[in-house]
């Protein structure tokens, strides 16, 4: 599990005086590339080996709203690992307060977008980082 | 139902040359807004009257993705009507090809951020306009 | 000249209740594009060609707030053509009333980003609607 | 002088494959944010008070593009201070490249949007924090 701290700008809010809907979207990526970066599956790097994890679908679940200057954090999981995908999991929190929980699956493919199954050395990593 | 056009701009792109995926939640936003003006309920008088139309749950599903200067369209559906929410889905595509497909869920809330019952003459539009 | 119009929308706004101002910046790009689609200089064919238009000075001049559900203009003309490079200057409006004004600076680049001189073709297009 | 780093998302990046131009004002914004909060002027308190710093001009030059998952620093200073406004200039480096330099001024407008003198603990505040 990653967990990352975000400062909320204004640019993330919108009138209702919250964070925008679609902004979360953004911070799970960044969720998702500290938690890859952690497990030593740093994004960029698997890029430069010719792959890619789009994304196939997003999930979101909206409880409580993130505001101006609020300090969140973003719980990053690997819920699911399948031959040729993930599946990432995501607790957005302020102050232990649950604020928003979402998911987002990532087939892995190549340069001509073509879903590959995972070289070994990149299975076994997300193997082992499974959440329990 | 509502069909909105909207060219793609390079500000919605990412560096796989792509719509990046949290902006089609924008593009949905846009379909809503054009949905709610067609049926007689512009969302900016019912901010007026006091009541707003927050999110709370947004799914997203990405099947092929939009790039530069394509022209896409939003078709968007009231598909389901509560007593105090509505849920709208969402159809992009561009030259009939379809590109993503989405659904967000709104409660229908206060000033206060409390969800309410809808008023008659609001559920009476909201209800005749429900997807067949 | 191009005229352009667009709809504010909810994700345009910040919790000032007022469009953020590095959107417009957003909204000066497809202004430009749209400048060089209808003088017949559509930007994807130029970059198909192997160049392109990367901003080095951008300039922004606040008047007034653009609001949520505003339909703005973007007046874009061609202030200047050099030997390579172009600089656009934009008005943003709302019912006539100035709300913005911008300015961005444009060199024309190779896929190496070095800057290259303008091939006849374009330089001629581009200095025929030089604004007057 | 305050240095804020960010880490570059993909989000930021455009299909040239680098950070598209609008995004740094939305990074100035977070190192003026950060600048006012070292010098004790945090923004949420200001408007609290009932006071805001809208923009009223920006100027970015762009000289060296920030790719995705660089660590860029933003380095803001008070560059001049008035009776009723501040302007804040910015320096975006990275590994001591410098890439993009800005100015961005703000009048002092209380909540109808008027501009107003400055309290004179805020004035006093900023004058101390004034760049050398």
């Amino acid at each position: 599990m990653n967990s990352l701290a975000l400062r909320i700008s204004y640019a993330d809010t919108d009138q209702m005086g919250m964070v925008y809907y679609a902004n979360y979207l953004d911070f799970f990526e960044r969720g998702r590339t500290e938690l890859l970066r952690e497990i030593g599956l740093e994004y960029k790097a698997i890029e430069e080996r010719g792959f890619y994890f789009p994304v196939i679908h997003a999930e979101c679940k909206y409880i409580s709203p993130a505001k101006y200057d609020h300090i969140i954090t973003i719980e990053t999981n690997i819920s699911e690992v399948t031959a040729a995908s993930i599946t990432c999991s995501y607790e957005v929190k302020c102050h232990e307060k649950l604020l928003v929980i979402g998911k987002t699956k990532h087939p892995f493919v190549n340069k001509e977008l073509k879903p590959v199954r995972f070289p070994k050395d990149i299975k076994d990593v997300l193997e082992k980082n499974l959440e329990k």
